[in-house]
């Protein structure tokens, strides 16, 4: 399958499992944020990481269209005045800006548990045993231990001139706020193609590796922009002092760290037999935005 | 067992599950909230329908802190500057005015996955369709078409000073925002003792009722407080034109009708041979702080 079949088919399944029903602006509200435009990175992955260990695309759609909907969770909190203050997202206004800043928290925090719920009440064909391992992963990546963990660490090391362990810092925010989505999304896809342990444990570090260079890639990208944007007054004020690989290592060091990372994943592709043209045609993606 | 007893387990549980991990910022935040003093109703209630229909109190333990958790999340984020602007809470100062804006929106989403991950990690004895028909109850209960449609009702209410149906929209928040955690509560704790389904539509009735005599009972408490304080210019302001019983229909009809319900409730008890000194000494409890 195509990388736009299966942006269709989740495209399709989000809008069906997010019908708007009342009270209409927070139903429209989770929506708005999940469907704008993106790349569908995380639930492609999911699936097609199913795919490539024998599963059935269909069994992965809930758990996949489950991950996208919290991954649009952490995105409207992100964008929250109290939080990263941003008024775009993916060039349209930001969720709060559009339904006020109660809505936008209530559609977070309703997406949080609308995601989990989205895998009980359509994953028809798993079993009660998988369905509680794949909420187990959700609960592990999503929570306290996962993708929030993250956040903190990066608010905290914002507000912290003096930090120490940067590089030990950097690593673990980058781990969780980034690499643990993609964990996420890769493992459960693993897990409903019922893959042994042996065969999780290679997708759990392609799928962090992966995770690192997406973000490190994102630093690069935030870097030049800003750099590109410097002559407009645009500048990111806000971001200045933020801990990213570019501002903890510089620009030049960052693209050779994404450079082996990157080719990394490829070896563990062709050392563990993992065919897939979605995932090279993703990591040749990164490699070609990122200029290296 | 007595109050005290089921609120000793309850905090006991509560302390064990929610220990400070790092970023500590984050599992102090939630703990926070969680921990203060409070009489732990819906756990308790949860925990006594469980022994009322012949279930184990330790199984529906990790299900009632669930529910806690749950609560306090909502308090969180209720008292967040976007939502009811709150400084204080039980009479201490708010997570938000202790931790900050930012960590007390990311607890509130942490507690959101931490809670079923209660569920899931800690119930041993049970099976794993009955722990996903607990997860579906508590994804029902607490997401959009539960606990935060009635947020969501309750705050457009407020600023809608031309609403129309307001009897109408007044139940309907009620019934979330209050009556959907003591559903919740009850029926998860019928469910775990394996009530049949006449049963749990028992626990259903019961609950429902006993949620709204609890708003109500809440919205009596607030005039009289507010009646009490206007001497001393404590006035709530903010809470002005608020939708709630006793704003619709007056005082003496909220007591009015608090009674009945009240009566209502140990109509259903009696009925069905539902025999718990706990139930009556919560209703009668409500009864006396209502001064009816």
């Amino acid at each position: 399958m195509k990388m736009n079949d299966y942006i269709g088919l989740i495209e399709d399944k989000l809008n069906e499992y997010l019908e708007i029903e009342y009270p209409q602006s927070l139903f429209k509200s989770m929506k708005y944020t999940v469907m704008l435009p993106g790349k569908r990175l995380r639930p492609v992955m999911c699936l097609e990481t199913c795919r490539i260990f024998g599963g059935e695309i269909e069994d992965a759609l809930p758990t996949a269209c489950a991950i996208e909907m919290l991954h649009a969770q952490t995105l409207i909190h992100d964008d929250l005045p109290c939080m990263d203050n941003d008024d775009f997202r993916r060039g349209k206004p930001s969720n709060h800006k559009v339904f006020g800043e109660a809505i936008a928290t209530l559609a977070g925090d309703a997406l949080l548990t609308y995601a989990p719920q989205t895998v009980t009440k359509h994953s028809k064909n798993l079993s009660p045993a998988t369905i509680i391992r794949v909420l187990n992963e959700y609960f592990n990546y999503a929570g306290a231990r996962g993708v929030i963990a993250g956040q903190v660490v990066d608010i905290e090391s914002e507000n912290d001139t003096k930090l120490e362990n940067k590089e030990e810092i950097l690593e673990y925010l980058h781990t969780h706020k980034t690499s643990d989505l993609f964990q996420l999304a890769m493992r459960t896809g693993a897990i409903i193609a019922g893959a042994d342990d042996e065969k999780l444990d290679v997708t759990t570090e392609f799928a962090k590796q992966f995770g690192l260079a997406f973000q490190i890639a994102d630093d690069i990208l935030d870097e030049i922009s800003t750099f590109e944007q410097m002559g407009k007054t645009l500048g990111k004020d806000k971001e200045e002092g933020k801990l990213t690989y570019v501002t903890l290592y510089g620009l030049e060091r960052a693209k050779c760290k994404l450079s082996c990372i990157l080719n990394d994943c490829r070896d563990i592709m062709s050392l563990h037999g993992i065919d897939s043209e979605i995932f090279e045609n993703i990591i040749t993606d990164i490699e070609k935005r990122t200029q290296i």
